[in-house]
């Protein structure tokens, strides 16, 4: 076989700042995919990407030639419409623990594939095999079944789903062009559109704790994905969410599934109430529910029935105690004041370091461990007040954790008037 | 082994702009050659180095990097200077074969490790190659042996010369950054000054056949290069050489040497004997010897003499009849006018399509084929002339190279006065 272009003439010509058209997009990504293409050229490929830009056509075709390179779902059969979320990751960030079963309680199918976290941001599988039984990993029959019994499940995504997408998101993370709009915004697209829903709202992070660290990024993502999901015939908008700070009080794993169940019961923090019931008034009304109720759903415990049932469906018992650590640690405040910082990097980092996260693909997480926190910015403390708890299974990761948190964190004056930043900044959608 | 660095936070750092330290580079190096740091790293690195550069305290480091991956050679017992010449590659350039005699005939060492070519400009071992019996092949000892007792050898770099060089020109010639003069100057100088030289001409070529299209940035590469060499201490020097044209009237391989043995006679065409002269006495005045008559030893037999001797010191027969080729093809004028342009790059494009370079490192190339033009521009030529004669094993490779040279050259109307370029057009040395 005559093969119509040679890789290294497409990175020379990217690396020249020209486009790549459709027909060169599609060669390239179907010979990364079987291997002609070779990761040393697919890396610097990423690279020139990377610092020249790719156009809007470049990412769509990107886009498609990753949903191109495996199979894509279809749920026209569920008799009801499908509505997804997609966050860009952040730390503390468990919103879809609640918020799938909240909007699957509305008669909306959610089919949330979800990943495993990496480096500072926690990953909702990770979250969720906390519980005791709980599979992540479903056939498509069982997990249509589930949507069809049900209306929700959270699982793995499958190796058919985008597999080109794999290949070069594992390129990336060991080449230094993970943070490259064009990439980024393919990348979760190309799963998302694979995945068959027909709504999706993304909750795009911009700050401290999130790969966008200001909000202009954070928008370009936001407006790139937004496109990329309206020209695939997707119904899709997306909330600029802040993630300077941690979310909600739990960052880890188990402690993470806990505040969930909380908020399911109608209790929770209020940062976590309010961003997982923004997001399902999103997901419901870009499914066809505009207006509806959900903090209603929350109180009278319709989405927690669904969430006992969806743990249940998939071999957790939703009863059963989670995973406790070994070893606990209390941070005290020594003299009164105002928190008025928190920095979700940092803090996010302690309880990578602490066990919570994971350092290589193949390592295990520990699912008590991570960092309760007792207090958030605005909070008025008096000197001996707990601040925080760190968990481990082992005392000697105490103090690498607290040398993370050196500087994390700043009491100021009692007194001192604290005004949080709004935690929604931006609401994007279809032009 | 705990390692004091990660190969993603070095591209990341040169990715964002910034500088890499001796001891980064150093150990990026050292890993890459070992394998630890893989081929997509070190590809995406290059890239970042192709598009935001190198400072020239970095392309030092690496240069040093290179050079101490492999073994660094030492003629301080030879008895005479050494001084070498290194050309960035053209169209019919076989100057190496004349020069190296010819500085040799004045006691001064030239020990010329060469490559071989790829793409559309040929390699003085090839070109060598089509000598019956000779060898390019030497070990270190004959090598020592022969510069000891005859003054020159024209041999293969062994693979212990900078072997993270050869590692990582394979890769940028995949990735699409063999382009960037950081790269390319820490390339030729590692090998260069781990050959032990103890002075160095540079023919730094510009122009269509060339490398570098334009004067400025063959110049920008000519003074990196004796920045390198001068802080190496080695006594460098560079000539910027049109390369517009192809050098002499023989393109190719056996065609070449029978040119250069023409030059070796007293003979040759004019631009040639320019270009060997001016280098053999850039040569010998870095090697001590200022202000030598080097035209008496073409006319006077000394420069052949050395050729003859060093010819047969390696397997080779300097009165063997050269291969010819079994098809060959004359170009004639259809009018009469003045050749006015002929571009170099696509001469030996054609050159290369008749068989005389090769697409892929493993092909042989075809001794006998080539081109050797009748004309030169400013030649007044009428209808009926011979232009060029094409050279081929196959009378099926004439229609490619002709393709090749439509629009490669020009005749104007008679009488037009046509001024070459001059073939030298400036000097760099040392500051």
């Amino acid at each position: 076989m005559i093969e119509p272009f040679a890789a290294v003439d497409l990175i020379r010509h990217k690396r020249d700042g020209g486009s790549l058209d459709t027909e060169e997009i599609n060669w390239l990504i179907s010979r990364y995919t079987s291997g002609y293409v070779g990761d040393e050229q697919m890396a610097a490929m990423a690279m020139a990407i990377f610092l020249n830009g790719m156009t809007r056509h470049e990412i769509l075709d990107l886009t498609n030639a990753m949903i191109a390179s495996g199979e894509r779902l279809d749920y026209s059969n569920l008799g009801r419409p499908t509505s997804d979320k997609h966050s860009t990751g952040g730390v503390g960030d468990k919103i879809t623990l609640p918020l799938m079963p909240l909007v699957a309680s509305f008669e909306v199918a959610v089919p949330q594939l979800s990943g495993r976290g990496l480096g500072h941001t926690g990953g909702t599988l990770d979250k969720l095999e906390s519980i005791p039984g709980w599979r992540a990993e479903l056939t498509n029959e069982a997990m249509f079944a589930q949507l069809q019994e049900l209306g929700g499940v959270i699982c793995a995504a499958g190796a058919e789903l985008a597999p080109a997408d794999k290949k070069l998101y594992a390129l990336r993370d060991i080449t230094g062009t993970v943070e490259a709009i064009p990439l980024i915004a393919s990348s979760i697209m190309s799963k998302k559109i694979a995945e068959g829903t027909g709504a999706l709202v993304l909750d795009v992070k911009y700050g401290s704790g999130a790969f966008m660290k200001d909000l202009d990024r954070a928008r370009e993502l936001a407006r790139t994905m937004v496109e990329l999901g309206t020209d695939a015939g997707v119904n899709v908008s997306a909330l600029l969410t802040n993630m300077n700070v941690p979310l909600g009080l739990a960052i880890g794993n188990a402690n993470e599934v806990r505040e969930s169940v909380e908020v399911l019961a109608g209790g929770g923090p209020a940062d976590i109430v309010e961003l997982t019931c923004a997001l399902a008034r999103e997901m419901l009304a870009l499914a066809g529910q505009p207006d509806v109720d959900v903090e209603a759903h929350l109180k009278g415990g319709q989405a927690m029935d669904v969430w006992r049932k969806t743990i249940a469906a998939q071999g957790g018992d939703p009863d059963a105690p989670l995973p406790v650590p070994a070893e606990s640690l209390e941070v005290r405040a020594d003299r009164d004041g105002v928190l008025v910082a928190q920095d979700a990097y940092q803090f996010g980092v302690a309880a990578w370091r602490l066990g919570a996260g994971r350092a290589r693909k193949e390592d295990p997480v520990v699912h008590s461990a991570g960092i309760d926190l007792a207090v958030k910015p605005g909070d008025a403390i008096k000197a001996g007040d707990l601040l925080w708890t760190l968990h481990a299974e082992d005392a000697s990761r105490f103090a690498g954790a607290l040398a993370d948190l050196e500087g994390a964190w700043e009491l100021a004056e009692p007194g001192t008037v604290f005004t949080a930043e709004p935690l929604i900044a931006e609401k994007i959608t279809a032009e």
